[in-house]
Protein backbone atom coordinates (compact mmCIF):
# COMPACT_ATOMS: atom_id res chain seq x y z
CA UNK A 1 0.00 0.00 0.00
CA UNK A 2 1.31 3.13 -0.83
CA UNK A 3 1.51 6.34 1.18
CA UNK A 4 -1.70 7.95 -0.20
CA UNK A 5 -3.95 5.19 -0.11
CA UNK A 6 -2.85 4.84 3.67
CA UNK A 7 -3.96 8.39 4.05
CA UNK A 8 -7.37 8.52 2.07
CA UNK A 9 -8.17 5.19 4.56
CA UNK A 10 -7.41 7.13 7.83
CA UNK A 11 -9.47 10.04 6.13
CA UNK A 12 -12.15 7.91 5.32
CA UNK A 13 -12.21 5.61 8.67
CA UNK A 14 -11.58 8.58 10.66
CA UNK A 15 -9.16 6.69 12.40
CA UNK A 16 -5.11 5.93 12.74
CA UNK A 17 -5.37 3.07 15.18
CA UNK A 18 -3.46 -0.21 14.43
CA UNK A 19 -4.61 -3.68 16.11
CA UNK A 20 -1.33 -5.29 17.43
CA UNK A 21 -2.05 -9.36 17.07
CA UNK A 22 -0.56 -10.61 19.62
CA UNK A 23 -2.35 -13.79 19.60
CA UNK A 24 -1.32 -16.45 22.62
CA UNK A 25 -2.60 -19.67 22.95
CA UNK A 26 -2.72 -19.13 26.55
CA UNK A 27 -4.70 -15.96 26.18
CA UNK A 28 -7.55 -16.62 23.94
CA UNK A 29 -10.68 -17.76 25.34
CA UNK A 30 -10.81 -21.35 25.70
CA UNK A 31 -14.02 -22.31 23.74
CA UNK A 32 -11.99 -21.44 20.20
CA UNK A 33 -9.00 -24.21 21.31
CA UNK A 34 -12.06 -26.69 19.62
CA UNK A 35 -10.88 -24.86 16.20
CA UNK A 36 -8.67 -27.07 14.06
CA UNK A 37 -6.59 -23.65 14.08
CA UNK A 38 -7.36 -21.30 17.55
CA UNK A 39 -4.72 -18.65 16.29
CA UNK A 40 -6.24 -18.27 13.39
CA UNK A 41 -10.12 -18.69 14.51
CA UNK A 42 -9.05 -15.61 17.15
CA UNK A 43 -7.83 -13.22 14.72
CA UNK A 44 -10.65 -13.64 11.95
CA UNK A 45 -13.27 -12.85 14.35
CA UNK A 46 -11.05 -9.92 15.93
CA UNK A 47 -11.10 -8.93 12.16
CA UNK A 48 -14.09 -9.37 11.69
CA UNK A 49 -14.85 -7.47 14.70
CA UNK A 50 -12.71 -4.75 14.19
CA UNK A 51 -11.55 -4.33 10.25
CA UNK A 52 -14.12 -0.64 10.11
CA UNK A 53 -12.37 1.55 12.54
CA UNK A 54 -8.83 0.38 12.35
CA UNK A 55 -6.48 1.20 9.29
CA UNK A 56 -4.21 -1.15 10.22
CA UNK A 57 -3.16 -4.42 11.92
CA UNK A 58 0.27 -5.80 13.40
CA UNK A 59 1.33 -8.64 13.67
CA UNK A 60 3.87 -9.40 16.99
CA UNK A 61 5.81 -12.36 14.56
CA UNK A 62 7.49 -13.71 17.94
CA UNK A 63 4.01 -15.19 18.57
CA UNK A 64 3.49 -17.23 15.52
CA UNK A 65 7.14 -18.11 15.44
CA UNK A 66 7.24 -19.61 18.88
CA UNK A 67 4.26 -22.36 17.85
CA UNK A 68 6.93 -23.25 14.98
CA UNK A 69 5.56 -24.13 11.51
CA UNK A 70 2.07 -24.25 12.82
CA UNK A 71 2.29 -21.14 13.54
CA UNK A 72 3.47 -20.05 10.12
CA UNK A 73 0.36 -21.65 8.34
CA UNK A 74 -1.43 -19.35 11.11
CA UNK A 75 0.39 -16.30 10.11
CA UNK A 76 -0.22 -16.94 6.21
CA UNK A 77 -4.02 -17.39 6.88
CA UNK A 78 -4.05 -14.57 8.87
CA UNK A 79 -2.77 -12.52 6.24
CA UNK A 80 -5.13 -13.33 3.80
CA UNK A 81 -7.65 -12.80 5.77
CA UNK A 82 -6.63 -9.20 6.66
CA UNK A 83 -8.60 -6.92 3.95
CA UNK A 84 -6.89 -5.61 1.18
CA UNK A 85 -7.26 -2.14 2.03
CA UNK A 86 -5.98 -2.23 5.51
CA UNK A 87 -2.55 -1.37 5.93
CA UNK A 88 -0.21 -4.38 7.41
CA UNK A 89 3.10 -4.48 9.74
CA UNK A 90 4.86 -7.54 10.48
CA UNK A 91 5.92 -6.76 13.68
CA UNK A 92 9.37 -8.48 13.57
CA UNK A 93 12.37 -6.24 13.96
CA UNK A 94 14.59 -7.76 12.03
CA UNK A 95 18.24 -6.85 10.39
CA UNK A 96 20.87 -8.92 8.73
CA UNK A 97 23.96 -8.10 6.07
CA UNK A 98 22.30 -7.43 3.16
CA UNK A 99 21.98 -10.41 1.36
CA UNK A 100 19.73 -11.93 4.76
CA UNK A 101 18.08 -8.69 5.05
CA UNK A 102 16.75 -9.23 1.21
CA UNK A 103 15.54 -12.93 2.46
CA UNK A 104 13.77 -11.36 4.99
CA UNK A 105 12.46 -9.02 2.84
CA UNK A 106 11.10 -11.87 1.26
CA UNK A 107 9.67 -13.57 3.31
CA UNK A 108 7.57 -10.71 4.75
CA UNK A 109 6.61 -8.82 1.86
CA UNK A 110 6.40 -11.77 -0.88
CA UNK A 111 5.57 -14.79 0.56
CA UNK A 112 3.26 -13.55 2.90
CA UNK A 113 2.36 -10.03 1.28
CA UNK A 114 2.85 -7.62 3.95
CA UNK A 115 3.04 -4.41 3.56
CA UNK A 116 5.67 -3.30 6.05
CA UNK A 117 8.64 -4.88 8.53
CA UNK A 118 9.39 -3.24 11.80
CA UNK A 119 13.52 -3.39 11.22
CA UNK A 120 16.43 -2.98 13.81
CA UNK A 121 19.04 -0.43 12.63
CA UNK A 122 22.33 -1.26 14.88
CA UNK A 123 23.98 -3.37 11.66
CA UNK A 124 23.44 -0.32 9.86
CA UNK A 125 22.31 0.88 6.58
CA UNK A 126 22.91 -2.46 4.14
CA UNK A 127 21.03 -4.28 7.07
CA UNK A 128 18.01 -1.56 6.24
CA UNK A 129 17.79 -0.46 2.30
CA UNK A 130 17.17 -4.42 1.28
CA UNK A 131 13.92 -3.20 3.06
CA UNK A 132 13.06 -0.25 0.70
CA UNK A 133 13.63 -1.98 -2.78
CA UNK A 134 10.26 -3.22 -3.21
CA UNK A 135 7.61 -1.29 -4.30
CA UNK A 136 4.65 -0.04 -1.98
CA UNK A 137 6.47 -1.69 0.67
CA UNK A 138 7.63 0.22 3.47
CA UNK A 139 10.76 -0.27 6.58
CA UNK A 140 9.81 1.06 9.94
CA UNK A 141 12.57 1.17 11.76
CA UNK A 142 13.11 1.48 15.39
CA UNK A 143 14.22 4.66 16.58
CA UNK A 144 13.19 5.18 20.37
CA UNK A 145 10.50 2.08 21.81
CA UNK A 146 8.73 2.00 24.51
CA UNK A 147 10.31 -0.39 27.19
CA UNK A 148 12.58 0.63 29.52
CA UNK A 149 15.59 -0.84 27.96
CA UNK A 150 15.31 2.05 25.61
CA UNK A 151 17.19 3.95 27.82
CA UNK A 152 20.29 1.67 28.09
CA UNK A 153 21.53 2.61 23.83
CA UNK A 154 18.69 4.80 22.11
CA UNK A 155 19.75 7.52 24.30
CA UNK A 156 23.38 7.14 24.18
CA UNK A 157 25.42 11.14 24.32
CA UNK A 158 27.46 10.99 20.89
CA UNK A 159 30.37 13.51 21.09
CA UNK A 160 28.42 15.78 18.28
CA UNK A 161 26.25 16.54 21.12
CA UNK A 162 23.66 13.87 19.66
CA UNK A 163 21.93 11.34 21.46
CA UNK A 164 22.18 7.93 19.91
CA UNK A 165 18.32 7.91 18.25
CA UNK A 166 18.78 11.30 16.97
CA UNK A 167 21.96 10.00 14.99
CA UNK A 168 20.10 6.63 13.55
CA UNK A 169 17.44 9.51 12.58
CA UNK A 170 19.47 11.43 10.86
CA UNK A 171 21.90 8.74 9.34
CA UNK A 172 18.92 6.31 8.04
CA UNK A 173 16.75 9.50 7.07
CA UNK A 174 19.17 9.81 3.80
CA UNK A 175 18.39 5.89 3.37
CA UNK A 176 14.47 5.90 1.85
CA UNK A 177 11.96 8.57 1.47
CA UNK A 178 8.79 9.05 3.33
CA UNK A 179 7.02 6.64 0.77
CA UNK A 180 8.89 3.99 2.11
CA UNK A 181 10.32 4.45 5.38
CA UNK A 182 8.30 5.05 8.70
CA UNK A 183 9.88 5.24 12.23
CA UNK A 184 9.34 3.80 15.52
CA UNK A 185 8.51 6.05 18.42
CA UNK A 186 7.06 4.49 21.61
CA UNK A 187 4.09 6.38 22.82
CA UNK A 188 5.80 6.56 26.25
CA UNK A 189 7.89 9.54 24.78
CA UNK A 190 6.00 12.21 23.83
CA UNK A 191 7.94 14.82 24.25
CA UNK A 192 10.57 13.49 22.18
CA UNK A 193 7.85 13.08 19.27
CA UNK A 194 7.73 16.45 18.97
CA UNK A 195 11.36 16.98 18.26
CA UNK A 196 11.46 14.22 16.22
CA UNK A 197 8.01 15.42 14.45
CA UNK A 198 10.51 18.86 13.97
CA UNK A 199 13.12 16.56 11.89
CA UNK A 200 11.19 14.62 9.87
CA UNK A 201 7.87 16.72 9.10
CA UNK A 202 6.19 14.51 6.45
CA UNK A 203 7.25 10.51 7.61
CA UNK A 204 4.72 8.41 9.14
CA UNK A 205 5.63 6.91 12.48
CA UNK A 206 4.45 3.23 14.57
CA UNK A 207 3.61 4.80 18.23
CA UNK A 208 3.23 1.65 20.10
CA UNK A 209 2.46 1.66 23.81
CA UNK A 210 -0.47 3.37 23.93
CA UNK A 211 -3.06 1.81 26.63
CA UNK A 212 -1.23 -1.16 28.99
CA UNK A 213 2.30 0.50 28.25
CA UNK A 214 0.81 3.85 29.34
CA UNK A 215 0.83 6.42 26.95
CA UNK A 216 -1.33 9.08 26.03
CA UNK A 217 -3.29 9.42 22.92
CA UNK A 218 -3.67 13.35 23.48
CA UNK A 219 0.19 13.81 24.20
CA UNK A 220 0.66 11.50 20.99
CA UNK A 221 -1.32 13.55 18.68
CA UNK A 222 -0.56 16.89 20.07
CA UNK A 223 3.18 15.69 19.35
CA UNK A 224 3.48 13.28 16.76
CA UNK A 225 0.51 14.37 14.35
CA UNK A 226 0.97 16.10 10.41
CA UNK A 227 -1.49 17.70 8.09
CA UNK A 228 -1.53 14.12 6.65
CA UNK A 229 -2.01 12.71 10.17
CA UNK A 230 1.32 10.68 10.01
CA UNK A 231 0.46 8.67 13.16
CA UNK A 232 -0.65 4.83 13.44
CA UNK A 233 -1.24 4.20 16.74
CA UNK A 234 -1.12 0.69 17.80
CA UNK A 235 -2.96 -1.17 20.79
CA UNK A 236 -2.75 -4.79 21.18
CA UNK A 237 -4.00 -6.23 24.24
CA UNK A 238 -5.98 -3.78 25.48
CA UNK A 239 -8.53 -4.33 22.37
CA UNK A 240 -7.47 -7.90 21.25
CA UNK A 241 -7.98 -9.11 25.06
CA UNK A 242 -10.66 -6.76 26.37
CA UNK A 243 -12.58 -9.72 27.73
CA UNK A 244 -11.26 -13.52 27.65
CA UNK A 245 -14.85 -15.13 27.37
CA UNK A 246 -16.99 -15.86 24.44
CA UNK A 247 -17.97 -11.87 23.71
CA UNK A 248 -14.36 -11.19 23.08
CA UNK A 249 -15.12 -9.90 20.07
CA UNK A 250 -17.87 -7.60 20.62
CA UNK A 251 -15.96 -6.42 23.66
CA UNK A 252 -13.08 -5.62 21.32
CA UNK A 253 -15.27 -3.84 18.53
CA UNK A 254 -16.33 -1.53 21.85
CA UNK A 255 -12.55 -1.03 22.58
CA UNK A 256 -11.38 -0.37 19.48
CA UNK A 257 -14.84 2.06 18.73
CA UNK A 258 -13.87 3.77 22.13
CA UNK A 259 -10.53 5.05 20.81
CA UNK A 260 -11.75 5.55 16.89
CA UNK A 261 -14.03 8.03 18.50
CA UNK A 262 -11.58 9.84 20.46
CA UNK A 263 -9.20 9.79 17.11
CA UNK A 264 -12.04 11.05 14.88
CA UNK A 265 -12.41 13.83 17.64
CA UNK A 266 -8.61 14.36 17.16
CA UNK A 267 -8.41 14.43 13.57
CA UNK A 268 -11.31 16.59 13.36
CA UNK A 269 -9.55 19.16 15.69
CA UNK A 270 -5.86 18.91 13.05
CA UNK A 271 -8.68 19.65 10.58
CA UNK A 272 -7.72 16.36 8.36
CA UNK B 1 25.16 -27.36 26.16
CA UNK B 2 27.32 -25.70 29.15
CA UNK B 3 30.81 -23.87 28.77
CA UNK B 4 32.62 -27.07 29.82
CA UNK B 5 31.34 -29.00 27.61
CA UNK B 6 32.09 -26.83 24.28
CA UNK B 7 35.66 -26.31 25.51
CA UNK B 8 35.72 -30.15 25.73
CA UNK B 9 34.49 -30.58 22.42
CA UNK B 10 37.00 -28.20 20.50
CA UNK B 11 40.05 -29.91 22.62
CA UNK B 12 38.74 -32.77 21.80
CA UNK B 13 38.34 -32.14 17.53
CA UNK B 14 40.99 -30.00 17.27
CA UNK B 15 38.84 -27.60 15.94
CA UNK B 16 36.65 -24.41 16.61
CA UNK B 17 35.10 -24.44 13.07
CA UNK B 18 31.44 -22.94 13.23
CA UNK B 19 29.43 -24.19 9.93
CA UNK B 20 26.93 -21.54 9.05
CA UNK B 21 24.21 -23.29 7.31
CA UNK B 22 22.89 -20.61 4.99
CA UNK B 23 20.75 -23.40 3.15
CA UNK B 24 19.02 -21.57 -0.27
CA UNK B 25 16.92 -23.38 -2.53
CA UNK B 26 18.57 -21.19 -5.50
CA UNK B 27 22.40 -22.64 -4.59
CA UNK B 28 22.52 -26.17 -3.76
CA UNK B 29 22.79 -28.67 -6.45
CA UNK B 30 20.12 -29.44 -8.81
CA UNK B 31 19.82 -33.53 -8.09
CA UNK B 32 18.80 -32.52 -5.11
CA UNK B 33 15.18 -30.64 -5.70
CA UNK B 34 14.01 -34.31 -6.71
CA UNK B 35 13.54 -34.97 -2.94
CA UNK B 36 10.40 -33.82 -1.05
CA UNK B 37 12.82 -31.63 1.18
CA UNK B 38 15.53 -30.21 -0.62
CA UNK B 39 17.04 -28.07 2.41
CA UNK B 40 16.67 -30.69 4.81
CA UNK B 41 18.46 -33.40 2.88
CA UNK B 42 21.25 -30.67 1.46
CA UNK B 43 21.50 -29.99 5.18
CA UNK B 44 21.66 -33.51 6.45
CA UNK B 45 24.30 -34.57 3.75
CA UNK B 46 26.64 -31.36 5.11
CA UNK B 47 26.16 -32.63 8.12
CA UNK B 48 27.30 -35.94 7.66
CA UNK B 49 30.15 -34.60 5.60
CA UNK B 50 31.72 -32.17 7.95
CA UNK B 51 30.88 -32.79 11.78
CA UNK B 52 33.64 -34.86 12.70
CA UNK B 53 35.90 -31.24 12.56
CA UNK B 54 33.58 -28.74 13.18
CA UNK B 55 32.04 -27.71 16.90
CA UNK B 56 28.55 -26.10 15.98
CA UNK B 57 26.40 -25.56 13.38
CA UNK B 58 24.61 -21.73 12.92
CA UNK B 59 21.51 -21.69 10.00
CA UNK B 60 20.87 -18.70 9.39
CA UNK B 61 16.75 -18.16 10.47
CA UNK B 62 16.43 -15.75 7.04
CA UNK B 63 16.67 -18.43 4.30
CA UNK B 64 13.81 -20.90 6.50
CA UNK B 65 11.67 -18.33 6.86
CA UNK B 66 11.77 -16.74 3.64
CA UNK B 67 10.17 -20.35 2.51
CA UNK B 68 7.30 -20.14 4.47
CA UNK B 69 5.91 -22.96 6.67
CA UNK B 70 7.72 -25.49 5.11
CA UNK B 71 11.06 -23.66 5.75
CA UNK B 72 10.41 -23.88 9.54
CA UNK B 73 9.80 -27.76 9.00
CA UNK B 74 13.06 -28.08 7.48
CA UNK B 75 15.07 -26.09 9.99
CA UNK B 76 13.03 -28.78 12.86
CA UNK B 77 14.29 -31.08 10.88
CA UNK B 78 18.17 -30.11 10.82
CA UNK B 79 18.30 -29.28 15.07
CA UNK B 80 16.80 -32.62 14.93
CA UNK B 81 19.64 -34.44 13.21
CA UNK B 82 22.44 -32.58 14.48
CA UNK B 83 23.94 -34.78 16.60
CA UNK B 84 23.99 -33.23 20.67
CA UNK B 85 27.62 -33.18 21.19
CA UNK B 86 27.75 -30.49 18.71
CA UNK B 87 26.55 -26.64 19.61
CA UNK B 88 23.99 -25.05 17.71
CA UNK B 89 23.40 -21.16 16.96
CA UNK B 90 20.08 -19.80 15.73
CA UNK B 91 21.53 -16.77 13.73
CA UNK B 92 17.99 -14.90 14.33
CA UNK B 93 19.53 -11.03 15.20
CA UNK B 94 15.83 -10.78 17.43
CA UNK B 95 15.23 -9.03 20.08
CA UNK B 96 12.37 -6.91 21.35
CA UNK B 97 10.24 -6.02 24.21
CA UNK B 98 10.52 -8.58 27.49
CA UNK B 99 7.39 -10.44 26.66
CA UNK B 100 8.06 -10.77 22.76
CA UNK B 101 11.72 -11.71 23.37
CA UNK B 102 10.62 -14.29 25.93
CA UNK B 103 8.68 -15.98 23.28
CA UNK B 104 11.82 -15.57 20.67
CA UNK B 105 13.17 -17.56 23.28
CA UNK B 106 10.81 -20.07 24.15
CA UNK B 107 10.46 -20.33 19.78
CA UNK B 108 14.36 -21.25 19.68
CA UNK B 109 15.47 -22.87 22.66
CA UNK B 110 12.19 -24.79 23.29
CA UNK B 111 10.24 -25.66 20.14
CA UNK B 112 14.03 -25.63 18.51
CA UNK B 113 16.33 -26.61 21.32
CA UNK B 114 18.87 -24.68 19.98
CA UNK B 115 21.66 -23.81 22.34
CA UNK B 116 22.11 -20.24 21.61
CA UNK B 117 20.46 -17.65 19.59
CA UNK B 118 22.17 -14.31 18.08
CA UNK B 119 20.58 -10.86 19.79
CA UNK B 120 20.85 -7.11 18.82
CA UNK B 121 21.27 -4.80 21.66
CA UNK B 122 19.55 -1.49 20.24
CA UNK B 123 16.24 -2.21 22.56
CA UNK B 124 18.23 -2.46 25.92
CA UNK B 125 18.54 -4.94 28.54
CA UNK B 126 15.00 -6.24 28.69
CA UNK B 127 15.34 -7.53 24.95
CA UNK B 128 17.95 -9.27 25.80
CA UNK B 129 17.67 -10.93 29.43
CA UNK B 130 14.93 -13.13 28.95
CA UNK B 131 17.52 -15.04 26.14
CA UNK B 132 19.87 -15.61 29.59
CA UNK B 133 17.18 -17.42 31.48
CA UNK B 134 17.28 -20.91 29.86
CA UNK B 135 19.98 -22.91 31.65
CA UNK B 136 23.23 -24.06 29.43
CA UNK B 137 21.38 -21.57 26.47
CA UNK B 138 23.12 -18.73 24.86
CA UNK B 139 22.70 -15.22 24.28
CA UNK B 140 25.42 -13.82 21.07
CA UNK B 141 24.53 -10.48 21.41
CA UNK B 142 25.50 -8.66 18.36
CA UNK B 143 28.78 -6.43 18.93
CA UNK B 144 30.77 -5.75 15.90
CA UNK B 145 29.58 -6.89 12.98
CA UNK B 146 31.37 -7.81 9.31
CA UNK B 147 29.10 -5.70 7.50
CA UNK B 148 29.72 -2.55 5.82
CA UNK B 149 26.89 -1.23 7.54
CA UNK B 150 28.68 -1.46 11.13
CA UNK B 151 30.21 1.47 10.38
CA UNK B 152 27.47 3.41 10.62
CA UNK B 153 26.13 3.03 14.23
CA UNK B 154 28.71 0.75 15.85
CA UNK B 155 31.19 3.25 15.78
CA UNK B 156 29.80 6.39 16.92
CA UNK B 157 31.77 8.42 18.97
CA UNK B 158 30.36 8.49 22.94
CA UNK B 159 30.69 11.41 24.84
CA UNK B 160 32.43 8.92 27.31
CA UNK B 161 35.28 8.95 24.99
CA UNK B 162 33.69 5.66 23.72
CA UNK B 163 32.94 4.24 20.87
CA UNK B 164 29.04 2.50 20.76
CA UNK B 165 30.04 -1.23 20.44
CA UNK B 166 32.17 -0.46 23.46
CA UNK B 167 29.65 1.15 25.39
CA UNK B 168 27.39 -2.10 24.29
CA UNK B 169 30.19 -3.86 25.51
CA UNK B 170 30.33 -2.55 29.13
CA UNK B 171 26.78 -2.23 29.65
CA UNK B 172 25.53 -5.74 28.60
CA UNK B 173 28.22 -7.73 30.24
CA UNK B 174 26.79 -6.82 33.52
CA UNK B 175 23.35 -8.44 32.46
CA UNK B 176 24.83 -12.29 32.53
CA UNK B 177 28.20 -13.94 32.87
CA UNK B 178 30.72 -15.88 30.80
CA UNK B 179 28.00 -19.19 30.81
CA UNK B 180 25.06 -17.89 29.00
CA UNK B 181 26.72 -14.45 26.85
CA UNK B 182 28.80 -14.41 23.95
CA UNK B 183 29.18 -11.84 21.38
CA UNK B 184 29.35 -11.08 17.63
CA UNK B 185 32.44 -9.39 16.23
CA UNK B 186 33.33 -9.67 13.02
CA UNK B 187 36.66 -11.38 11.53
CA UNK B 188 36.92 -7.91 9.35
CA UNK B 189 37.47 -6.29 12.50
CA UNK B 190 40.72 -8.21 13.46
CA UNK B 191 42.58 -5.01 15.53
CA UNK B 192 39.22 -4.14 17.77
CA UNK B 193 38.99 -8.29 18.55
CA UNK B 194 41.85 -7.58 20.66
CA UNK B 195 40.52 -4.63 22.26
CA UNK B 196 37.79 -6.69 22.80
CA UNK B 197 39.13 -9.73 24.12
CA UNK B 198 41.54 -7.55 26.70
CA UNK B 199 38.08 -6.53 28.34
CA UNK B 200 36.36 -9.92 28.25
CA UNK B 201 39.11 -12.37 28.63
CA UNK B 202 37.13 -15.45 29.44
CA UNK B 203 33.99 -14.68 27.20
CA UNK B 204 33.36 -16.43 24.06
CA UNK B 205 33.40 -14.29 20.90
CA UNK B 206 31.27 -16.07 17.40
CA UNK B 207 33.51 -14.83 14.49
CA UNK B 208 31.73 -14.34 10.97
CA UNK B 209 33.02 -12.95 8.17
CA UNK B 210 36.24 -15.30 7.49
CA UNK B 211 36.56 -16.87 4.02
CA UNK B 212 34.45 -14.73 1.72
CA UNK B 213 34.13 -11.78 3.79
CA UNK B 214 37.76 -11.80 3.61
CA UNK B 215 38.68 -12.25 7.60
CA UNK B 216 42.08 -13.72 8.40
CA UNK B 217 41.86 -16.85 10.92
CA UNK B 218 45.50 -15.74 11.97
CA UNK B 219 44.60 -12.81 12.90
CA UNK B 220 41.37 -14.00 14.37
CA UNK B 221 43.46 -16.38 16.30
CA UNK B 222 46.37 -14.24 17.32
CA UNK B 223 43.57 -11.38 18.50
CA UNK B 224 40.65 -13.49 19.49
CA UNK B 225 41.53 -16.43 21.45
CA UNK B 226 42.26 -17.02 25.10
CA UNK B 227 43.28 -19.65 27.04
CA UNK B 228 40.14 -21.80 26.63
CA UNK B 229 39.97 -21.19 22.91
CA UNK B 230 37.08 -18.49 23.58
CA UNK B 231 36.47 -18.47 19.75
CA UNK B 232 33.94 -19.88 17.16
CA UNK B 233 34.96 -18.80 13.63
CA UNK B 234 32.16 -19.45 11.14
CA UNK B 235 32.67 -20.28 7.57
CA UNK B 236 29.48 -20.69 5.31
CA UNK B 237 29.39 -20.45 1.66
CA UNK B 238 33.14 -21.76 1.65
CA UNK B 239 32.33 -24.94 2.63
CA UNK B 240 28.54 -25.67 2.32
CA UNK B 241 28.77 -24.46 -1.35
CA UNK B 242 32.14 -25.87 -2.04
CA UNK B 243 30.79 -27.38 -5.11
CA UNK B 244 27.50 -27.11 -7.20
CA UNK B 245 27.59 -30.63 -8.50
CA UNK B 246 26.69 -33.65 -6.99
CA UNK B 247 29.98 -34.00 -5.16
CA UNK B 248 29.49 -31.56 -2.86
CA UNK B 249 29.64 -33.02 0.74
CA UNK B 250 33.15 -34.37 -0.47
CA UNK B 251 34.04 -30.88 -1.27
CA UNK B 252 32.31 -29.78 1.95
CA UNK B 253 34.39 -32.37 3.79
CA UNK B 254 37.51 -31.35 2.17
CA UNK B 255 36.66 -27.80 2.42
CA UNK B 256 36.51 -27.94 6.19
CA UNK B 257 38.79 -30.46 7.13
CA UNK B 258 41.55 -27.84 5.46
CA UNK B 259 39.96 -25.18 8.07
CA UNK B 260 40.20 -27.55 10.67
CA UNK B 261 43.67 -28.61 10.23
CA UNK B 262 44.49 -24.58 10.23
CA UNK B 263 42.94 -24.41 13.66
CA UNK B 264 44.20 -27.53 14.87
CA UNK B 265 48.17 -25.86 14.05
CA UNK B 266 47.11 -22.83 16.14
CA UNK B 267 45.28 -24.57 18.82
CA UNK B 268 48.67 -26.10 19.47
CA UNK B 269 50.36 -22.88 19.48
CA UNK B 270 48.27 -21.89 22.19
CA UNK B 271 48.78 -25.12 24.14
CA UNK B 272 45.03 -26.00 23.80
Amino acid sequence: MNREALISQIKKKESFLCIGLDTDLKKIPRHLLAFEDPIFEFNKQIIDATKDVCIAYKPNIAFYESMGSKGWVSLQRTLEYIPDDIFTIADAKRGDIGNTSKLYARAFFESLNFDSVTVAPYMGKDSVVPFLEFKDKWAIILLLTSNKGALDFQYVDTRNRKLLFEHVLETSVKWGTDQNTMYVVGATRAEELNQIRKRIPKHFLLVPGFGVQGGSLTDVAKYGMNSDCGILVNSSRGIIYASSGKDFAEQATLEAEKIQKEMAVILSKFGI
